[in-house]
């Protein structure tokens, strides 16, 4: 994200080590701030509109022209913005998916990575790697929290497009029929099954308060009456039999493996012969340290939840295996920042 | 700091937009809270005492194998740690700096760093984009604030080589005779030109507290006989006059420009003719994008003081010639992550 190792005048000479790094890190915090507050002021839709001086942004964004000069250059120092003759314009990451008026608008994720309960969870990182799990209790898996109504909210345009992408894989492998979708949250990746496979019928289990989210998308994509809920803890809800496909996307990491274990052991009952469950998660390769953001992730499981990991291939294989799945394969599908495992029932 | 862009797995292709970098930067929070918790738990010490594995790590540090396996990659990710076959070791930068038997061990500054006083002035941020100031009253400008001791202890190690070259270079332009050392911290900067000028008298100006870091460094280097304290808030108090050399060290960031200003004009009329200001400080380019870590600091000065700024070299020049001085000149050295102006008396 910095580019400190760029500060060329920083440095006696290139090879030496320098406490560069090291302030960069501790100054880190600065780039979430900067980022929610440019969120909280709209900065980049203002820019958006044509708005590109400080003072034309500060009067849009209610700011002074002071606060909005150095906030729009540490943005630009850290690549959302560019910077031409002292006017402001959207780097295309941020044109994208920062802009209000954009389709896939998404800076409202930053009220959900930004909640009270992960802010607290990591400023408690210390206690945290002493116990080995979230110094919150429970963390981000109290039931009914309403942080997932707000994330499932906040990721659904970000993720139609990764949902397809999964539906596509997935429909290569034949036609689902009945299909459970679990820990659905905003609804999209059973609803894109739901698009590919017209009979199919799709059960979204989520907490009831998120599963709100999924039913309204439902019917937006207009397949509600074949969109069923099933509120509840995952773990403890009958859901049922007859499934030809389980979805399990971005679940498995809260917990830790004999948990996942015995979670996918409740799944493959539920399936039918023949059937698969696809496993949708971020996998970090066996190094554990690539590729970053997906091995990375481990550290955000530790600050917020008692014992979720980032699992690598081998792991999942193993879960899958000692829960009864014949074989399990990695697609080739990219579906966001996560990958595609399927888990074959026999 | 991030490598996101580094994960391909993460894109549908290269060139196109990625809301990888808007989570980076949400999440950046993470880098901050990982090496504090690091420092805290003395992780990089524990490697370089040759503890290598999650479990040795832990049994050193106390902590959980699981937590510090989980940060020890997260470290790694973050360029500060090596891992290998599941064992890990200091990157160059963690060796020379975190590890507490370094004799340039500095990770004390994390605690100077991230005071109570600075996090709540980032939390804030949004409302010092508001104000064009920091919403903390007079931020880190209280009188004695206490953060400046911290400040002088923990900066110290660093500070020895970048001083002397300060040191160096302004003896290049003839020997001192009466220098004023203003916020002179830790006292290092004045130290190394008393060491350089024999028959120097350094007078060390700061808030009392403060002083007393730079008096112990005066006595440790031996030139306590010739180091002088002038204790109390540098635009109010008396320093005599006769100095053919000011030092100006990370000062004149704190306030605006005529407040600079009006403080030269003071330095100007203590300095005899011949003589001259040193302005060590955070020089970004006319662009205020770059160098990054330059130019990044001028959101440290919104966020936690009322109008401080980062200047470039043409604000420094007009504020120089403003208060009297003749002329002003950027010299080569390069100063830790400072530049030095010298300003001409006449």
């Amino acid at each position: 994200m910095t580019n400190g190792m760029q500060d060329g005048a920083a440095l006696k000479a290139a090879e030496q080590p320098t406490p560069e790094r090291f302030f960069n890190a501790l100054n880190a915090h600065q780039q979430t701030e900067a980022m929610k507050t440019a969120v909280e002021l709209d900065v980049f839709t203002a820019i958006a509109e044509g708005n590109s001086s400080p003072a034309t942004i500060a009067r849009r964004c209610k700011a002074a022209e002071r606060g909005v000069r150095i906030l729009c250059d540490f943005l630009t120092i850290h690549g959302f913005l560019t910077k031409e003759n002292g006017q402001y314009g959207l780097a295309p990451d941020a044109a994208a998916f920062l802009n209000r008026h954009s389709p896939a608008y998404l800076a409202g994720a930053s009220e959900f990575m930004l909640t009270g309960r992960v802010r607290r969870g990591h400023e408690l990182l210390t206690e945290a790697v002493r116990r080995g799990g979230t110094a919150l209790g429970r963390g981000t898996l109290e039931p009914e929290n309403p942080d997932w109504v707000e994330f499932a909210r906040a990721m659904m345009p970000l993720m139609s497009y990764p949902a397809e992408v999964m539906a596509t894989e997935l429909r290569k492998g034949g036609e689902a029929r009945k299909v459970l979708d679990i820990a659905a949250g905003h609804g999209m990746f059973g609803i894109a099954v739901a698009k590919q496979n017209p009979s199919a019928q799709v059960y979204a289990a989520d907490w009831g308060n998120v599963l709100e989210v999924a039913e309204e998308n439902g019917r937006t994509a207009g397949i509600a009456e074949r969109h069923h809920l099933i509120p509840g803890d995952a773990f403890e809800t009958e859901f049922g039999g007859g499934y030809d496909l389980v979805l399990i996307t971005n679940f498995l990491h809260h917990f830790d493996i004999p948990t996942c274990t015995e979670f996918l052991r409740k799944v493959h009952a539920a399936l039918v012969p023949g059937g698969r469950a696809a496993i949708v998660d971020l996998v970090p390769n066996a190094d554990r340290i690539s590729p970053p953001t997906a091995a990375a992730f481990s550290l955000m499981m530790l600050a917020t939840t008692p014992t979720g990991d980032a699992f690598t291939l081998a792991e999942f294989e193993q879960i899958a295996s000692d829960a009864g799945f014949a074989r399990t394969e990695m697609t080739p599908a990219i579906v966001g920042l996560d990958r595609m495992i399927v888990a074959y029932h026999d």
